[in-house]
């Protein structure tokens, strides 16, 4: 989560929100991918940390197949990164700070344990949710100040 | 609908589920993004129609603001998909069939239109439904087969 933390702050500099994420061997504890928000620098809509970073990884072991790993996350994922994550079969979730403006892993939804979904995650939260918190409150009174 | 269902004939070349999606001006009717679903192609578990389609309109116009445009796709979008179609702020979706594993859009779930999330887009289904539905009743039979 520290790397992940790292992450969001870089997405400051280009005036991104910042939210980081890493996909993270379970076994071995080997980091496959590192990436954060950059809809605002690129423009691409769907350019939130998880969807990046899960397709770094996916793209960096051949496989669309995501089993082995974990998404590590700052902020609880939105609708679309959940259901990557679902679709992506990921074997664990780990975020950090609760969305209750759009979070998707057990706060306005939890599509991470619908069984009528074709994958069920296992998912840690609250973990440096505080921290994950903090840059993004500093980040939107900076924008409002 | 008729372009999209071409590109969902297209995805079957690279052993693709068949799903096609373009991004549509709804004024002027100019497409500028026409996608297929290229999971197995690239391993990007992200690789859904809808997402390469909503990434190629908003790099295309240079906003990730899409509410001037409509996404017409064969397939109902799964959670991820329907998700990205929310945080674009798109202004109407039209899909095909419905999607009775994973749809987003009106059968598992309904983020279309959940007040808590902060785009509410219109939807039209059903269009050509039949058509998008056999392209891939036909290539899981040929899977299975």
């Amino acid at each position: 989560m520290d790397l992940a933390l790292l992450e969001a702050e870089a997405a400051i500099a280009h005036g991104d929100v910042p939210v980081g994420a890493i996909v993270v061997n379970i076994e071995t504890g080997q980091v496959i991918a590192s990436r954060h928000n950059e809809r605002e620098l690129t423009q691409d809509t769907t350019a939130h940390a998880e969807i990046l970073a899960l397709r770094d990884a996916s793209i960096a072991i051949g496989s669309w197949r995501l089993n082995e790993y974990a998404l590590v996350v700052t902020l609880e994922p939105c609708p679309m990164c959940a259901g990557a994550c679902i679709n992506s079969r990921i074997g664990l979730v780990v975020f950090g700070a609760a969305d209750p403006k759009a979070g998707a892993m057990g706060t306005l939804y939890n599509l991470s344990c619908d069984p009528r979904l074709n994958h069920e995650v296992q998912v840690v939260s609250g973990i440096h949710a505080a921290e994950g918190a903090l840059l993004l409150t500093n980040y939107f009174a900076k924008r409002r100040g």
